[in-house]
């Protein structure tokens, strides 16, 4: 974990992406933007074109969004609820007869393509898995060939620090992100041999 | 499924691209280009900051290329050998006693921050599920606590059709791109219920 900053060669919706808990409480995120992130997870690619996803989507101040925020653990509970919107992301695992082996792949991807637009619209998201899938499950009454896989929370970041944000929060957030080396995870010819 | 266009307000790396399998045999990648499309991957996020995922680089013209190439499944066998580099994506599922059951999630994730990049530098990317996995994880000595999940191939897209591509190639690529409407998996309230 020797280098801390993204290269500079990255396209920036990339480079400078991060996935801070620094939500601004006053921010609403409007019907067109929403649109445009579930826009871009759906034309995100999957296995087959199987597509395996679906979201919940809650903004702040709904109902929705209250249960779950009551389902949050005490971690994600600290900045969570101050997103302007926090999406549960399922991915469809189907049933023993006919098991999608790439359904958390391909949600994986979809939300990638989420963040993408997100950062292209100034938006900030963080994507939690601390909360009880399978009290939300019940909530959202989920059929059992969906999974509850992670939490996506939208929002802006603070433009400036508010005096009352927990200092921790605002410790880890300015912290440097973190990366393995290249030669420790890009190999060629086998399994660890790193790559010329 | 009865849009067919990506909608015009996504941001155009997300809107345009397509996995195409029209490659260009007579292209090669740079070093340059697959270190951009591996940092792109390398700073993507993942739970807890794990970073679960490796990447087995090969380009055409290597002893590995032809190693994956004999592993391919006949349908992407068609194909996937005029790509420029295929790629062997794993990701660390863990042990019995630890494992990682965002591996796959973050994976998929990684993968589709390579496809934007790749995107942005002009390349085209199709991901592929259909070779012999087990085959290649015993070729690349690959530990029992990593999975070998999908191939990653790369390239550039033919400028002008062949005379001598595979006409059914050439016509699955023109298809428009499907997917589902989003009142099929966006929701509200509860599971199933469309998002207004």
């Amino acid at each position: 974990m020797t280098d801390v900053l993204a290269p500079i060669d990255l396209h920036p919706l990339l480079g400078t992406r991060r996935s801070s808990r620094l939500f601004d409480p006053a921010h609403t995120v409007s019907d067109a933007e929403l649109t445009a992130l579930l826009e871009a997870a759906r034309w995100s690619p999957s296995a087959g074109n199987s597509q395996p996803w679906s979201f919940v989507v809650t903004r702040r101040g709904d109902l929705g969004h209250d249960a779950f925020v009551q389902r949050l653990a005490p971690g994600n509970a600290l900045w969570a609820p101050s997103a302007s919107a926090l999406i549960v992301a399922l991915c469809r695992v189907g049933d023993d007869e006919n098991r999608n082996t790439y359904a958390a792949y391909d949600l994986g991807q979809s939300v990638a393509h989420l963040t993408v637009q997100a950062q292209a619209l100034g938006l900030n998201v963080r994507q939690f898995a601390g909360f009880d899938k399978d009290g939300l499950a019940a909530d959202l009454e989920v059929p059992a060939e969906w999974k509850v896989t992670t939490g996506v929370a939208v929002g802006r970041i603070h433009q400036s620090v508010p005096v009352d944000l927990d200092p921790a929060l605002q410790e880890r957030d300015a912290a440097p992100r973190e990366r393995r080396r290249l030669d420790e995870f890009v190999f060629a010819g086998r399994f660890g041999q790193p790559h010329a």
